[in-house]
């Protein structure tokens, strides 16, 4: 029986409350002058209270050494088994731009290309063009239907787009159009078996289509498609958990992800502010509460190492508003880390804290990467989190007698 | 390959002693007033001594965040997985009374209730007879012989009673006689596959006739039974371990853990001195010994902090008697948390300490949970226990040349 089955046995429906704040990007490395990471240089009162009162720990999103992208950390988090539970590159892209899939829908990544006279592409990014002009494209593009099968189509940014196809007995076992390279004209798409036969014809007939209305658009003259793939069917954190479970995420991806383990979503401004007045307005009506930051993954990807810790030092001064709503449960971590060092998601262990009227409290006395590592969680995977706080509102059964 | 199939491959045979002393309940949370968990608050320069030459860690008896009953608990501690060896109900509450299984047996666990002259339930407790009561009550059904099957009936506490059919080509494949509601009459007792018809048969032929039986014992005047099981088939510790292995446990349920996992079982009085002169003489013909004690997990259940601390003192100031038999590899640890502010069994790690020559020490100079935190052992699964007693019983091969 896996974890997730165990849970399901035992978990029970309860009025306890439980908020699971993700701080995208969390974990940090030294400053080379210094010596201190991001979230130790940052002057964070609340979140060593929290350390403080709570139980800390280190979380491995997916196992030491792995970087885990987006969907993976958040998956984890939920508690689904990250390796397990993987998305294609088409659905991610959709759930990206919080475009909602239905069951059996097949969706693919897109790119609008540029090919020249004979067909070859020259440039697989159409020369990078605006985001506002791809929208455009894909206006054109939109709405066909092809055999009974319609063709959704919806920019991203820049070059990229993402085509649904829906429709009954659709496939994704079918090979990409794009070849990943230069020089070469884009691929014919093949059924790898035979029930795909018709999914790759009607993909075959959309490229066909597209590249005649876009004859004219040159340098986005073509698009090229991959990553065909269906939704996961993930059980629901409500089978799961027996949760009412809501997502508060000003950036479309996390309120994707969240959509596809079966969360509602709160309508929230950008800042966190408008997230935390998004919480207070639903706090009466769910029972688990995810809230994403944003700001933190997004200085450290821009190597911002003062903007990272600015970020920490304001939501740390907001932390007071969600305290006071007195959740039973309250747990703030990561999805991975983002150290400025680094510039891009990293496999370091992300700092975790847990508080609950139930939790055992250890010496630690700051939310930091170095204090947390004498956490009493110890280092535990990123799927052990829900678990826990699933114990610690008393949402769990006995297991066994 | 499992874990056990691994240790059984590289097990030896040695002269070597290993003691496993299980203090039920171990773990606790801080009283709201000290801060100072059962085991932080007690005075046990022992158990101190110990942790100070030993190394130390927490255990984690299923995972993080779930609480174990008893079966699950224990049978990590020897060793087996806690979520892949399940025991029935029936099975748990036959081992519960230390009533010996045989292979092919199916227990039932089974209640007195009470029936209204329509045949509804009306008491599914039989308003909680007295034990001896129900003693009485079930020598009056013990010992049917019913198509070749023999039916053994044995009081458990109050209205609780456990029935075995013995006999052969019994299955366990069939629904229980239970509804677990009043207002409806028992249900009829089905077979599940075509294997199980003969069972339900017998079962439902020995509930008609225990219902005649009881007709005139109002409020007892029927018997509701559910959990139908057998006896897992578990690998014995012979079989994994090549080792000798007995039981001292005052408590019926856990020799009868004990035997399910094939350790012979020791004759012991009811206190903690008892089961130290159990293991005196009992000492040279085993090389395992696994020895548990009740007083703190009862004491937990009660929400008795202060008792809790006083069983803890006690068992320390006997600890010497333990530890003046020298044996080879001494491990102490509880098969779960059961914190008394909790009133219950918790899903807290456990505090575990082992000694043996081989020992690694760490910088830990107290047994409690705070401070096994930092224990060499760091946070570890129940079932790495066992692995880790019989290396520092050098009682396993290298693995892999």
């Amino acid at each position: 029986m896996d974890k997730l089955e165990l849970i399901r046995e035992i978990s029970r429906a309860t009025d306890t409350k439980i908020v699971l704040l993700v701080i995208d990007g969390l974990g940090g490395l030294p400053d080379l002058e210094t010596g201190k990471t991001e979230l130790e240089a940052a002057n964070t009162p609340n979140l060593d209270a929290l350390a403080t009162k709570g139980i800390c720990g280190l979380s491995e999103p997916i196992s030491p050494g792995i970087t885990p992208g987006s969907a993976p950390g958040h998956l984890a988090l939920f508690g689904y088994d990250p390796v397990d539970c993987t998305m294609g590159r088409g659905v991610l892209e959709a759930v990206g731009i919080d475009l909602d899939l239905e069951m059996g829908d097949i969706a693919a990544r897109g790119n609008f290309c540029t090919l020249d006279n004979s067909g070859l592409i020259t440039d697989r990014r159409a020369g990078r063009i605006a985001t506002e002009k791809c929208a455009d494209l894909c206006e054109l593009l939109d709405d066909m239907d092809i055999d009974g099968i319609r063709v959704i189509v919806k920019p991203v940014k820049e070059h990229r787009l993402v085509v649904v196809f829906r429709g009954d007995t659709l496939s994704e076992d079918i090979t990409d159009s794009d070849p990943q390279q230069t020089g070469v004209a884009p691929e014919n798409v093949e059924a790898r078996t035979d029930a795909a036969e018709k999914t790759a014809d009607v993909v075959n007939k959309f490229i066909k289509k597209a590249q005649k209305i876009l004859a004219h658009h040159h340098p986005a003259n073509m698009v090229l498609l991959r990553g065909f793939s269906k939704k996961p069917q993930l059980p629901t954190m409500k089978e799961i958990y027996k949760l009412k479970a809501v997502a508060i995420a000003s950036y479309p991806m996390y309120r994707g992800l969240a959509k596809t383990v079966g969360m509602d979503v709160q309508n929230t401004g950008a800042t966190i502010e408008d997230e935390l007045t998004a919480l207070r307005k639903c706090f009466t009506n769910y029972d688990f509460f995810f809230i994403h930051i944003k700001g933190t993954d997004s200085a450290g990807e821009d190597g911002d190492y003062n903007r990272k810790v600015a970020v920490l030092e304001y939501l740390d001064g907001l932390l007071p508003q969600l305290i006071e709503l007195k959740p039973d449960v309250t747990v703030i971590t990561g999805d991975h880390s983002t150290p400025a060092t680094i510039m891009g998601h990293s496999w370091h262990p992300v700092p975790v804290v847990l508080y609950s009227q139930w939790c055992r409290p250890d010496g630690v006395s700051h939310f930091s990467e170095s204090a947390c590592i004498l956490g009493g969680l110890g280092h535990l995977p990123a799927t052990d989190i829900m678990p826990l706080a699933m114990a610690n509102a008393l949402k769990l059964n006995k297991f066994g007698a």
